[in-house]
């Protein structure tokens, strides 16, 4: 089901029963870019504790726009409900936030050339709020009707002097007197005039306090706008009765629009509120977009986020992760959505018995309609059901709660555990090198021939980080390049001490939200003191680790999946994995994947 | 005309002949925003200086994109050509830089109301290059030309160590293998591979350097890209004179595609060669971001930009400030496009007999197709036309050389002299006066009641400007205001050397453009140094002010328009203005103007 700013409204009882009637859901966003930095190798190296990768992440993508996104329901026997929400943050009124994002070029190229409709989005998005700018907007309105009561005509242009005549400048006198004459002749009528920037915003106030204080009673004042943003006031003559109705009505009126103002960050409440199992594919940029445009901005700290994460999705599964981890690591080459869903189709796989609900858009998976995110969601959704079957345990699919997000290219570190610590591999066999800036990866490969295997990660023109194949090369390595003079050979641990030193040096005072003056959205009149940080509702919990003993797994690489104890399974066997570089063999073709898309 | 990448090519020549016929062109650009700033009452105070003005725009604005630029021809005779462009930058390939912007919620919102048609501009939007950007390409391309007559396959994967045979890490043997293998057995192959990522990008140098060195002659290796975007190696066998001709084709086929690349700024190119007249509405922003997207970085320095201005456009003319000086400020109440568009249509203005050429889109005015580009274009056209008309100079409209842009709600400075000193109005009559944050407007009115007429022009949330009617006032207000608490005043000669004094002790070291990482555009592999500043064949020039004695003029708005010499016509009557406020009366509708639109 297509979902704009034009049906959301009757849709939504449709999207709340589909969340109801759920076993499980999926979902997937469409950004208008990845990364703001210089590029997406250089920003995300394959040795990145998840610390540095998750405020990466935040820094260089949360300044996009998640503006498409997509919900697949799946209920009992597979009956599947695909949605497709377009989302925009079109401003609520003049002195709400007016969001700035950054769009990516090669993104929405992306994007176009798969037939994306950006009309829809801009056109037709349905607006959003999070929780802070919904509190600030109610307070507002409260506030507003607080003043209202107290005889005070016009809410937004309050001060001490209003209460009196009100002081008109002396170019203004004209004007004003015009209009109230005006009013003095004619008892029912409709007083239009234009307004359109901030000088006449002025000259509205104006207007108010002045009637306000000639006619204290019998007139019912108010600002229309109309369709073309064109803004009037309208005076009308009411008796007592009359002026209460009036004012009871403009009040629903605005309860109402406020509403529509929250617009879809209802329907991402009302998932967190089903607690159901939400699936995603390398979701871990679905997951960060949606808290962060939908409930709050995202902490600084990685634990933290876990932590609001764990508050609005109590549980997650990756059905990347899923597929890079035991049993299937061995039965699926590629884990991108798209090749995934081609090979979870054929043997050893069965192709679910799905069938799409009726009065719901039935997608053919095959005419792909990728980077569309109510089909990404839909494929994802595929993905998860055949390979819970292969697992034997259909029934219990939606038991497990996996908490574990994909961590794209981190050589060692598969995935971010939202409930507990993360995975601290041993890098004993890591080196830390610093050559000369015309350097490429050859170059390496040639230093460190004598070694066997190596994989490079570049940190910058002039560093990389290389794994030997053996711990115990890295004693020979030093000791050669004890007297080279073009290049510098550190070991990891020496490279991650080096840093801290450094941080402390510097005192490390992290760069704050919203310090680009443009980031953060903020109101004209910021009357309540934000002291805001999580969701509303959402108490802070502390989360003692589930699997704490993985956080010093002896191999590099642990197979996290099956480790998290698939209930009874064909897939709770517990095997070692093959060493460094298998943890990452699937993601070459990963990139894609992420463009976009989650 | 509509034009997109789809019709660009084929469009070109009527582009060209139009500019080369056209008496006087006219300009238009829509903007994916308009500010990034905290809000645009508080980025442009009313008395802001030129330079003060040009650098908060250049940090707050060129941010966003350009994205549909409207030019209009206008030949002998009144007969039109609007054309309507859609651009879009493109990635010209994977190493060209991948441009990121920003988009305002609010003016994405109104064009969208406007009907704004953002798959056109996204899907279909004609590419372009600066002129850095041009010239790097370039010297890549014949770079790579270079190595490849020099015998060395592939351009892009060149390294010392790729003469000899290829160093194939262990894990790639088997790929490599396989790939050689193939081509042993089969003469005449398309030998296909998919590559997406870096990991592969690895691979296909490896392909690139082991084909070349086993085969050094007899084959033809190309890189192809399909459309989507999958890319795969052609291996042909071939004999060495059929081998000359395809890399001819190679290369032809280069050179178009970055002909391609450089694509609508070849038209802006051709503007600026042509020379003509270029009249817009409100144009400064317009001016702006044509150079920074087309042309170059904008510089630092506000004298900069106006050579470099001068350079890319050197003969510019803004309706907005020729309708708000004399002679047409006394006839013309609102200078808001739509409006002065409605008002040169009635008397005493004549509407002028325009034709549109044929093949042309014939634009109505009575359905205003406003924040088009094309169309903005067009009735900016018509209102030059209709004013200079009044003027009585038609056929001379063309020559005298005004050089000025409108500055948008700045008091005593209307306009930006492009071709010498700014005005450097007498401020003797202004108070710098800083307040508690609670303060509002009406607090000031309160404050300075005693002196009548005042004019608030906010700095922050605890400063304003305040102007006051009579300069003999001032040391009134500064005496009554020694002993208060609460506020402070100073004498605006005061305030402005206190701020030279603490810019001198913060060692005023501007931010220099591309600071903030994403936002100038990179090259993967910058292989020539970036001594860039002026557009290519544009030399600075040093250019004297012609109207010096202006720069002390002694009212603080002089009429700039008459005092432009408008050749030997009615408008030439010197006149003294009414005061400060005049010069913005018209203003208080520009906003709306200014949004989206020049």
């Amino acid at each position: 089901m297509e979902v704009t700013r034009r049906n959301f409204k009757e849709s939504l009882n449709a999207v709340y029963s589909a969340l109801e009637e759920a076993d499980f859901l999926a979902i997937d966003g469409e950004f208008s870019g990845i990364s703001d930095g210089p590029n997406v190798s250089a920003l995300t190296n394959g040795l990145d504790t998840p610390e540095e990768r998750y405020s990466k992440l935040k820094k260089h993508s949360m300044d996009f726009l998640l503006f498409q996104f997509g919900i697949l329901s799946a209920s009992q026997m597979y009956i599947t409900k695909p949605f497709n929400f377009y989302v925009f943050p079109k401003p609520f009124n003049r002195t709400s936030p007016d969001l700035k994002f950054i769009c990516q070029s090669s993104s929405i190229d992306f994007l176009a050339s798969q037939g994306f409709d950006f009309n829809k989005v801009f056109c037709q998005g349905i607006p959003y709020l999070n929780q802070e700018e919904e509190v600030q907007l109610r307070e507002q309105s409260e506030e507003r009707r607080h003043q209202h009561a107290n005889g005070v005509g016009t809410p937004s242009f309050i001060s001490p002097s209003s209460k009196g005549p009100a002081h008109v400048p002396e170019e203004h006198k004209d004007f004003i007197n015009r209009v109230i004459f005006v009013h003095m002749r004619s008892f029912y009528l409709f007083l239009i005039a234009f307004f359109c920037s901030f000088p006449t915003r002025f000259q509205r106030k104006l207007i108010y306090q002045t009637l306000n204080w000639k006619f204290p009673k019998g007139i019912h004042v108010e600002t229309v706008e109309t369709e073309k943003k064109e803004r009037y006031i309208q005076v009308i003559k009411v008796d007592d009765e009359e002026r209460k109705r009036r004012e009871q009505q403009k009040r629903e009126r605005e309860q109402e629009e406020l509403n529509d103002a929250v617009g879809f960050s209802r329907v991402i409440h009302a998932i967190s509120k089903s607690g159901k199992l939400v699936v995603g594919h390398n979701m871990l940029l679905d997951v960060m977009h949606t808290i962060h445009q939908f409930y709050c901005p995202l902490p600084e700290d990685l634990q933290d986020f876990k932590e609001v994460t764990m508050c609005v999705f109590p549980r997650l599964l990756d059905t990347k992760l899923m597929a890079s981890t035991l049993p299937f690591k061995e039965l699926i080459t590629n884990t991108s959505l798209a090749e995934l869903e081609k090979q979870v189709k054929e043997s050893p796989f069965k192709s679910p018995q799905v069938e799409t609900a009726e009065g719901f858009h039935s997608y053919d998976t095959a005419q792909q309609q990728l980077h569309e995110a109510g089909y990404d969601a839909y494929i994802t959704g595929l993905c998860f059901v055949s390979m819970a079957n292969y697992l034997g345990n259909a029934h219990d699919r939606a038991d497990p709660t996996f908490k574990t997000l994909f961590l794209m290219r981190i050589i060692d570190i598969p995935y971010l555990n939202v409930t507990g610590p993360d995975l601290q591999p041993k890098r004993d066999h890591v080196l830390f090198v610093t050559f000369p800036k015309e350097w490429k990866t050859s170059d390496l490969y040639q230093l460190f021939s004598a070694f066997g295997n190596i994989q490079v990660s570049w940190l910058d023109d002039t560093s990389a980080f290389v794994s030997l194949s053996q711990t115990d090369q890295v004693q020979i390595a030093m000791n050669t390049s004890r007297y080279a003079e073009s290049y510098r050979i550190q070991t990891y641990a020496e490279y991650v001490k080096g840093k801290h030193q450094n941080k402390e040096k510097l005192g490390q005072t992290p760069k704050s939200w919203g310090e680009d003056g443009w980031r953060k959205p903020h109101y004209a009149s910021a009357t309540s003191a934000a002291t805001f940080g999580y969701p509303r509702g959402l108490r802070k919990r502390s989360i003692s680790p589930v699997q704490g003993e993985q956080g010093s797994a002896d191999a590099p690489v642990t197979d996290g999946w099956s480790n998290y104890s698939y209930p009874d399974s064909a897939g709770s066997k517990k095997m070692k994995t093959d060493g460094v570089y298998s943890a990452c063999s699937h993601t070459a073709d990963g990139f894609r994947d992420s463009m976009c898309s989650g």
